[in-house]
């Protein structure tokens, strides 16, 4: 056996229980789009940002600390809330020095299990800062979960194809006894030469959804790598950079 | 929309319930090795297959009914059991015209959470009835669920590739919109040449596993189309042939 860390890849919230992750750094995956969004929120310098899981909490709190409240569902701003869930709508000239409080639903409720279940460290992973995540997990030589956030806890290709990139790129670094990771990776190794197509072409929910609203560009935004090459880290509550 | 029944693939018993299977066929796959030994079983001529999920029901139903019992715990034949889960060990001259009690945690425990939510119909899928899976449920025109046993909730390799090729052979015939549904066809395509291979290159849990106790040879025949080309069906407690 080999002395490096163990990296494995939970493809749904609803499995994240069956691994111990109390000594191990986990990544949070919720490409299509909140992570996609808070990595480029903070990349364009927000202060922080506060993941929050419900409209009414998003309120409050966004009153409480005079911050950018947002948050959408079924594709529309929430009632109540000032701003939704693209990255476009949090560039530098607007975000700069700000907070923003936002509600996702799969991506902050996997957050909080996370943190339940005792998680040494939490970061933010999505195409836009995959190379600073990747340069964090090989430097930290800890235990990785890859956990993808899914979509009302099914599986869905764009998490997946994440964590299969990360894999692919740190997988000499680590210990992979997890079928979930090798089928990510190889799904990541079909597809990496254009993203976006292979999502329309296997037809992914996510894909469908988002085009229905006139989304494309922030589909391909957030399939492209380093666009927001920052690194946000879970901190008392909220994700800074580290 | 079209008019098409639905097609599901569950991952994991702990995806199960996520979806509603009322009205489904659902297809229990555990394709290393319990479903393809049960099939194989059938094929050879057992009377019936009674599915257990301990060594203490499957000694006392087995004394009961004169059955023959089987089932392995970390690939030994288990203590008290006459017989282990190769595929192998019941040719037509040892098993025709006797009822098999056999023991399995993955497989049983997903068949009884099937019936418990109600599924219309439960089948036994694997690579020896591949073609009577896909030619069953074409002629059915009823909503499906592909279940995956998985490794103690574990998603693995093998029976998310027998989705894939279920998919792939009948997904005309089906309103897919599943994002585990499209992974596993992509995989499956991607491994269909050599399945072996495939599971070797991907470093897949089982094939360590089962390569570790000799059984390369059951990988090989439970990766192998259409040896026991027959259709196992779930009634009142055994698995019979249609």
């Amino acid at each position: 056996m080999s002395n490096k860390p163990n990296l494995y890849t939970s493809l749904s919230p609803a499995l994240l229980h069956l691994y111990d992750i109390n000594n191990s750094i986990v990544v949070v995956i919720d490409v299509l789009r909140a992570t996609s969004t808070i990595v480029t929120a903070l990349n364009n310098g927000a202060r922080s940002v506060i993941p929050v899981d419900s409209i009414s909490k998003c309120m409050e709190i966004g009153k409480q600390i005079m911050g950018v409240t947002a948050g959408e569902r079924d594709g529309q701003i929430a009632e109540g809330l000032e701003y939704g869930n693209s990255p476009f709508e949090y560039p530098k000239e607007f975000i700069e020095g700000k907070t923003l409080v936002l509600t996702t639903t799969n991506g902050t409720r996997l957050l909080h299990m996370a943190l339940d279940k005792g998680a040494k460290e939490i970061v933010v992973g999505s195409f836009p800062n995959l190379s600073a995540i990747c340069d964090h997990l090989i430097e930290m030589k800890k235990d990785v979960m890859l956990a993808c956030a899914a979509w009302k806890d099914r599986v869905n290709i764009e998490d997946t194809l994440f964590a299969g990139a990360v894999i692919n790129r740190i997988k000499d670094h680590f210990t992979i006894n997890c079928d979930s990771s090798h089928m990510a990776e190889k799904m990541y190794e079909k597809g990496k030469k254009d993203l976006f197509a292979f999502m329309k072409a296997n037809d992914a929910s996510h894909y469908h959804r988002l085009m229905g609203f006139g989304l494309e560009k922030d589909i391909r935004y957030c399939l492209t790598a380093d666009g927001a090459n920052v690194l946000p880290l879970y901190k008392e509550g909220k994700l800074v950079l580290k």
